[in-house]
């Protein structure tokens, strides 16, 4: 097939995914508990971010996080039996990402968590994700003493049937809506999400309030929500997930539909390259970080929250969000930088996300992997830096880009398929 | 005294001024009944916004919620009837900002309302102001159809109870850092609130489900909460209000302490001017006009939200609200130039409020009348547009500036008084 023709097929595959993309309608619709949704998660399973990793090559935090779901699950009763039975080969691992479901940083979903479940009815897809546990010591970033199984109980006993009860009265929340807006307020969806996460709890309050459970439980729902600025991150993540799984399986479509890392390797797959997954080496995040620890302490990047910019927000959206510049680094014109560089390597402009500091233009959505290769340019993605040991959490905030290797690879497949 | 010893008398007295506005800890602290807290505020007497005015003189739109306001209080039981009283001379009229109160649009303050309470601790100063009643017929836009009347009672009877507990229970908001927070998320605190109202709402929650009364009462403030993203405009108002005020009374000092319109004059006071306003003719606001209006049936300019500009905030913080002028119309460009000039009208850069669209600078807070003089710059102010006629409501929203005579004429009053 000669060049000029492999190249308008790619463009029809692509504008089809792009159509996908824009016609979305992730709705956040209720809650269920993940063994119910996800079949597959029995005892023996727990997910992850990022591509497929073993025990043997997880990284301290997550590992942390493994040792606090088996605690959670009461698997074990201690950080060395959890380890012992991690390590036995008794329980099996595989990416959120295999199961419609994303999680931030380690990512670790176990059977008795709620999910937040998303519905994008238009594109017939479904995606799960945990509740967002606040801030300090939290199972996402390796987190896994007492407190941390305590909150994990309390979002399991009263945060999520709470939310799930007042998801039902509202009759879900329109989440294209709820990002378009916070996208309009500062946030960029990743690693900032107060003005979507005031504007959740907002939406709910009417809801919360008629759930019919006792009052102090409506008080801890409210008072969890009201100190969590970024209570509003996993819901926009799995909004997300739902959004890129309905462009993916589009055979010849060069679009990234998966950006994911699992604290050792970054990983991407591809619309026209089925369950592929394309890795290499995760880099450690540069930015800026807590008072007392410095690079040395930083974990190679992780998380699913990177299916925020494969959709076209996070990092691509920053150029609204230069509030953002506090936490993770960098200047307000670094900021807006980032958003108009990767207009170099996407696909379209997003059609209902737009950057009013921008004259409201789109933001810049869908990943081609030819135009990376193309342009040199990588994605660019906004991350939280978990310490690089197990038990002790976040460290910092700052920007890290994939390793060029994912994309050079994929493109070489899609070169042997067409 | 020579023209150089009068600049720096009159430079002292503004840093001053400047002190006080920046040292102001605005608090919003309770809920009270209009009578109690405004000794004044007799059966026979309301505040309105901007300078005094009678009746006689009052634009339709200010009429109109003179005639809710009786209808409300129960001092007439027909539109007719209100009229009548309110022509007879039986009715008194009085400034708000003579109360150390503040209204949007119309601004009627009556005795039976409940007021937001703001304290300035730092100044020993005190505000109150209305609550905000969301869209649609609204008193302050003119309206006083029976449901306009029905939700001042609600307002009375359940919001004004249920926020004034809450507001106890959680010790009050700082409201500095609230409008701070706000600013950093796309509001300009005038005709954005978006995210200062989510916030209100947010912060409010775990005390609302706290307060005692009953659940349906709780669901409606909520939901009311919910549906209103200029819920916050009023608590900012008084803050600035209470700011301002601190730093009003300072011999010699040139500072801008009140803009205010009655929708027939704009008025301004000034710290070393005593309680006298200098006083034009108030315009007509260019803007955009709701589908099946112009400008034909705008009301000229009203209200005393004008003392967000006046405190720095509003039109003057319009480099970080960019999504507003698809409301007020204009380009991003103009909104960011509307920032940037009227740094050329005031006396500092705030210290609290800071636009991350400017790398972080400050809002120009504190318009001096030598510099309007001088720079030949009139303030810049966003406000909401009414309908000329009674009863009828917002029209539309855009830009005003006030007469150029009130800065002559109280440039004049200060060289007079040196």
């Amino acid at each position: 097939m000669s060049g000029t023709r492999t190249g308008e097929m790619i463009d029809r595959a692509n504008a089809e995914a792009i159509a996908r993309v824009m016609a979305a309608t992730p709705v956040l619709a209720g809650v269920a508990r993940a063994g119910d949704v996800i079949p597959a998660l029995g005892d023996d399973l727990l997910l992850h971010a990022g591509p497929p990793i073993g025990w043997e090559r997880m990284s301290g935090p997550v590992r942390g996080a493994v040792i606090g779901a088996l605690l959670y699950e009461r698997r074990a009763r201690t950080e060395a039996e959890a380890a012992a039975l991690a390590a036995s080969g008794r329980i099996r691992f595989e990416p959120c990402h295999h199961h419609a479901a994303v999680g931030p940083m380690a990512g670790i979903i176990s059977r008795s968590m709620p999910l937040c479940v998303i519905e994008n009815r238009a594109g017939g897809t479904r995606a799960y994700t945990t509740f967002n546990e606040g801030y300090g010591k939290v199972l996402r970033y390796g987190a896994y003493d007492e407190s941390v199984v305590e909150r994990l109980r309390w979002i399991e006993g009263t945060l999520g049937p709470v939310i799930g009860r007042a998801l039902e009265l509202a009759g879900g929340l329109d989440m294209k809506a709820l990002i378009s807006q916070a996208l309009q307020m500062g946030d960029e969806g990743h690693n900032r999400n107060k003005a979507g996460s005031a504007l959740l709890s907002r939406l709910l309050g009417p809801f919360i309030v008629r759930s019919g459970v006792p009052t102090a439980q409506q008080a801890e729902v409210f008072s969890f929500l009201a100190g969590n600025d970024i209570a509003m991150l996993n819901p926009v993540m799995a909004a997300c997930k739902a959004t890129m799984d309905a462009a993916h399986g589009i055979a010849h479509s060069t679009l990234v539909t998966t950006m994911a890392r699992n604290g050792t390797d970054f990983g991407i797959r591809v619309s026209g390259l089925g369950d592929r997954w394309f890795t290499g080496p995760s880099e450690v995040p540069r930015g800026l970080y807590f008072p007392g620890f410095t690079a040395e302490d930083g974990n190679p990047d992780m998380g699913d929250s990177a299916i925020t910019e494969t959709a076209g927000i996070g990092a691509f959206a920053m150029a609204g969000a230069p509030a953002i510049v506090t936490f993770i680094g960098g200047t307000v014109h670094d900021a807006v930088a980032s958003t108009l560089e990767m207009y170099e390597i996407t696909l379209a402009e997003h059609e209902a996300f737009r950057i009013p500091a921008l004259d409201f233009r789109g933001t810049p959505a869908g990943i081609d992997i030819r135009k990376v290769i193309r342009t040199g340019i990588l994605p660019r993605i906004n991350t939280g830096i978990a310490h690089r040991q197990a038990g002790i959490g976040q460290v910092g905030a700052g920007l890290v880009r994939p390793p060029r290797i994912c994309f050079e690879e994929a493109l070489r497949a899609m070169a042997d398929a067409i």
